[in-house]
């Protein structure tokens, strides 16, 4: 997997570049949206590629192992051909879902047991299962077996918590190399920084991570509940240290605020669930401000949902029209929102991209951060 | 509204005709997808357009009517407007949702007092307050207001209520002419054929209805749980009897296997939601048969959902991958199976009147109608 930074901007660290994988390039800054268990909710995948023009979607390990399961994923020829995309994939490593979802989850040093949310059958993740089931399912890029501490997280916890989750990493690395892939294309393992909030464990863990000179390197733990602040002093304590010639990824992140300024520390990955998961409550991005097109103003706005995105749905629909939808509940509700929420994420990393190489990236997002928290 | 017959089948009484609208031709036999509260269930616009191929859309006066209301799809300059689509719009009376699915009915020969099955308000249909709704929503086909008589009925009701119908018509007819069309295009209006499964019955109304030389001429009142020989003897009877040089409209009909041998009787339209509700429990038609894509068997039939269809998303997708859509109830599931459906109930059909234009219609019928009904 190779990176190459085109052009690095000089008010900020932010760097517009390239990641080559054997299922394409991916341009960064990108956001990845989240096809949690085989699919981005509401999308078809023609839409992904011709629309939104995702370069990489995401996989939820821990999802995918309980179904359809490995064994189906595996007789499929993996994930891609699973669900028919011949594009990057990037699987967390199960680890967020086993904390977040699951019951009677155990943590020790050998892994955790759990409980699957679905049926209760027990389960046992380890830094070895995890990349097992990441190399099974295919992944382009595999992240390392992590704790990620919630928020708030006492300071011993999350040191004691951090030190363990080195020592899966190591776990995870000698693992990775043990077995080739099982698809005929290159795999590669990327490690998580932790540390909560706290300055001296993210530099000590950016550092630990650092030092392992992976091909991507990945920030967990954050976005998690804590504020803003926080989210972007960790940021930038942490991009300080990861090597600057390999991409960097804030797992879980965020709003298109959060990207934009996450973008000008450094980052070069992102994904969420919320453009998809507000989609699906009615709530629309559009360069302007957050529109909830629940809301009764819209009940006879008879202009285009958003005609500034350039895609079909948003310029074909009015906003009465979808405000309708959400109304009687209907699946084209959501189906509408979804595409065009996705579709913004990815129009403004693009943007931030072109405005990096032409050199105007500062000023352009010191104007849109305060247009995206408004509200309309 | 001009209708051309562009063959008439030898061996049956199928026809290949095309129906002039001001929004366009509708070549039959057609399949009309059912278009509940402004939208077809899953479906983007773009794909009734594109991969379906719809040339018209049914719209429900009962929901319409409910949610959003007349007011607001008036201001919206209509229904096509609304949802933006350009192609005809058919609505029902609101007389069949009123009967099957409001609370309190009570039918009189003025019209009908109903709750809404959402918010219990009441509210009052007559035959002219069906006319009005429908010319404001704006169908480029309005169907006369007419009670739908539930199976089993008793002669002496279905009798006196076959009348009424026929009354209503009458008064239909007088307030369709007394306001003009409120969008500039032509908008007309089509009596319907009742009389519950009483063959002098359905001869007495068939005669009534053919006597008023309506644009286009329905059957309603069946598809309704009578048996199959019940649903085509009373069409045999029906459209022996309706001008042979008018479309004729089977409503709420039917399966694939329904279509082709009502297309054989003489019928140029169809509705139904079987295609969308069956898709949204997992049961899609291919020319082999029908699949229940949640059947265990599929779990690992990694062959293309529907490679015959020629559609992008069944040669795409593997029965495993749609089944474990339906497994995980991801929304793409419903939106893989609803487009499949709906384009393979608008391929059959356009294969009936290239069948019936080239005169292969009765064997080709004849083999499909074992085919379709096979279980697979």
């Amino acid at each position: 997997m190779k990176f190459d930074i085109l052009k690095k901007d000089e008010g900020s660290r932010a760097r517009a570049g390239s990641i080559h994988t054997d299922h394409g390039i991916i341009e960064t800054p990108i956001f990845m949206p989240v096809g949690t268990i085989g699919t981005v909710k509401g999308i078809h995948q023609k839409e992904l590629e011709d629309v939104i023009n995702a370069d990489i979607i995401l996989g939820n390990t821990y999802h995918l192992y309980l179904r359809p399961g490995i064994d189906i994923i595996n007789k499929a020829g993996g994930l891609h051909k699973f669900i028919s995309w011949d594009r990057p994939i990037l699987t967390d490593s199960g680890g967020y879902q086993v904390y977040s979802l699951s019951n009677n989850r155990k943590i020790k040093e050998e892994g955790v047991m759990f409980s699957s949310h679905i049926d209760g059958s027990k389960h046992f993740f380890s830094p070895e299962k995890a990349i097992d089931i990441q190399k099974n399912i295919g992944a382009d890029i595999i992240m390392a077996f992590d704790e990620c501490t919630p928020y708030p997280c006492e300071y011993n916890y999350a040191k004691r918590s951090m030190h363990m989750t080195h020592r899966w990493l190591d776990r995870c690395m000698v693992h990775m190399k043990k077995t080739e892939g099982l698809y005929g294309y290159e795999q590669c393992l990327a490690p998580i920084v932790q540390g909560s909030v706290y300055k001296d464990l993210r530099k000590q863990s950016a550092e630990y991570i650092a030092s392992k000179d992976a091909d991507i390197n990945a920030i967990g733990g954050l976005s998690v509940g804590e504020p803003h602040e926080d989210l972007y002093a960790m940021t930038e304590i942490v991009t300080d240290i990861l090597p600057e010639d390999k991409p960097r990824y804030l797992m879980g992140v965020g709003t298109p605020a959060n990207l934009l300024e996450s973008i000008a520390l450094g980052i070069d990955m992102f994904d969420c669930v919320l453009p998809t998961r507000n989609a699906r409550h009615g709530l629309i991005y559009t360069n302007e401000g957050v529109i909830n097109i629940k809301n009764s103003k819209w009940a006879e706005d008879f202009s285009p949902l958003d005609p500034e995105l350039g895609i079909e749905t948003s310029t074909r629909f009015t906003k009465a029209y979808v405000r309708h939808l959400f109304q009687v509940k209907e699946l084209l509700g959501p189906q509408i929102t979804s595409l065009h929420n996705l579709s913004f994420f990815l129009k403004l990393v693009r943007e931030a991209r072109t405005r990096i190489i032409d050199g105007t990236f500062v000023e352009w997002k010191n104007q849109m951060v305060v247009k995206l928290q408004t509200r309309l």
